[in-house]
């Protein structure tokens, strides 16, 4: 399996994204060229036979002066967490010349990355995703950022990593909800760039290989140099967060992963666009059949969406005169998705009675999750 | 009195410093350019004349949705008060289009703009100063933070205002302590600039007009213009902070006000430059007066000194290669200042026991605390 490198470029920074099984290779040199590494992992990726052989890694650079672990998931990012963490950078002796190292999921590289981007006003760091959604999305790009009660990522900072370095055998030992919930970013990336599709529905819900996490990343890369501060066409990667933020919320951040709810929002995305006119039923159908393909959800329950309607409002990405969609337009035998859409309330209710699973005709129950696992690794992805 | 305006510049992001008795004229229309403003204070700062003039004036903007009150001083820079103020802007519907409005003196300007720089990563602020500290350094230049114990602002961020509008009429209620503890960075500035020195010494201790606050905040402006990230001349502006940090660190941060270690650790570079032969006695000598002249202390017992000298190592500043200093160095009648000066450690030792009180044969006790009180307002300067 051949590394993919791939070069990012934010404002003045630019760094290299590695994906394949050398993508760790360079860890030790780069190590070398700060005076003392600090890694942030959590609990669950610090047993794993990936976060051991990173750590070893480390370890033999010379270097490692700290490991220090978050809990699992959301609950690694929060402020006293980010405290706890800037405390023992203090206590181990970090400086400005210091490397944080975020071995872990999007929960990781998103509190890491906050503490090295607010420790000593920044210092560097460089990110080792270990899930899917952190290879794809979480780990490049520069966001970092932790929790509020009742806003996620509600305190942040854009500070780009020095590298990010995705090997692939990382999601060997994923929790198979974990997998699957990554693939809905995964997913999402087909849905922007629909000549994806096919190798995305020839997965059949197993992890994508070098190439395919290579083109997923390519495209997160291209946007984020494209616009930096998510002012313009970075917004695309919001596909389904919409929706699916308010899916997330109206179950408590636990009834759904952040990967199920995307996949809810990107259904609803596309019911929305057909509503106004922009796609046909059949762009509908097929984006549904490679979320159901993956093994995701694509329906809620009347309730949860009606719950999921009122919160999206008050998500974060309102803007004062309402709320601005990504959404797909037919273009030829496929589509394009365009950012800043303004839509109709009234289709947004119809396209919210039709993703609703109790009143819906077709009451696909392979769309729907029957009974879920409240279990802390579960609730780890993005 | 006229109102100075400099155009401040970092990276791409450029802001006015307006500094007179109509500074706050254009209060009202800045508000009005955003949704919703957002004002964090201080206890003290919040029941002074001037607070309540600036508060009443964003009042009557009709943009004012909240004023969130923090802790005077030091003890509004930590991590517990900066989740509470996120919280407060969430709970009061706060948005990226939102203004946070920073009205107090360093300790404000420094904690309101962390959580600016930081709330939804990042939304505008504007710093309203109302100390001398705050008006010719704190709330220039876009450094804010928070403190951990045992390190000043370990956790912070680059993150410049949309303006700083300083009225002098705010210094009119200052606590004596509190304005001698300021005129320290204005004496620092005459140091960088000593064709200043005449102004400053006909100060005798008196709060300085506009056109003094504004040659001082001409400088900075300029120095960080220059030098955005500080890894070359705006490291100027830490003249006698090296030192002064180990003095504010030695006396518990209660003992010594960030400008009374300031002032010092000037004292202090001047008896170190004249040690290597930098400068010659007259040089220190004129330093000294300014200080001694401003209210301000030269010297510390040689315990304070010995545990001054450990701890400034232990600073964030220090390079992994030992310190490097600001120090001036003669040229013609008078002095230049550079910075990233290596000196020897016997040198420092010897500066040491010079401004050692207990041992230094003039033994001035003109330029020596005697009774400190501990009220928290003079805890609040930087």
């Amino acid at each position: 399996m051949k590394t993919a490198v791939l070069h990012a470029r934010q404002g003045g920074h630019s760094y290299e994204v590695r994906i394949g099984s050398s993508a760790l290779a360079p860890l030790a040199s780069l190590a070398r060229k700060y005076g003392s590494v600090f890694v942030v992992t959590s609990k669950r990726v610090q047993k794993t036979p990936f976060g051991k052989r990173a750590l070893h890694m480390l370890e033999r650079s010379g270097r490692l002066k700290l490991v220090h672990v978050l809990p699992d998931g959301e609950e690694g990012k929060t402020f006293i967490e980010t405290e706890r963490g800037a405390q023992a950078l203090v206590r181990a002796g970090a400086t400005r010349q210091s490397l944080v190292t975020a071995l872990g999921g999007g929960s990781v590289s998103d509190a890491a990355g906050f503490i090295a981007a607010t420790f000593m006003r920044g210092i560097p760091w460089v990110a080792l995703p270990t899930t899917l959604l952190a290879m794809v999305d979480a780990a490049i790009g520069g966001k970092t950022g932790i929790n509020l009660p009742g806003m996620k990522n509600a305190v942040g900072a854009f500070h780009p990593p020095e590298a990010v370095l995705s090997d692939p055998r990382a999601l060997l030992t994923l929790p198979p909800r974990e997998l699957r919930s990554g693939l809905a970013e995964v997913v999402k990336y087909a849905a922007l760039d629909p000549t994806l599709l096919w190798r995305v529905n020839a997965l059949r819900g197993r992890a994508p290989g070098a190439d395919l996490l290579a083109a997923c990343a390519e495209a997160k890369v291209s946007l984020v140099a494209r616009d930096p501060l998510e002012h313009g066409p970075r917004k695309l990667l919001n596909l389904g967060h919409t929706f699916g933020h308010g899916v997330e919320a109206a179950g408590n951040f636990e009834r759904f992963t952040h990967g199920e709810a995307v996949a809810i929002g990107i259904a609803f995305a596309f019911r929305l666009a057909e509503k106004v006119g922009r796609i046909g039923p059949l762009a509908v159908a097929e984006m549904e059949d490679a979320l159901v393909g993956a093994g995701l959800p694509v329906r809620l329950s009347l309730a949860e969406a009606r719950r999921a309607t009122v919160l999206m409002a008050s998500d974060k990405k309102r803007a004062a005169s309402g709320l601005r969609w990504v959404l797909p337009r037919e273009k030829g035998s496929t589509w394009t998705v365009e950012w800043d859409v303004v839509a109709d309330p009234a289709a947004v209710g119809e396209a919210v009675y039709e993703v609703a699973l109790r009143d819906h005709p077709e009451r696909r129950s392979a769309g729907y999750i029957g009974r879920m696992s409240r279990s802390r690794n579960a609730r780890s992805a993005r």
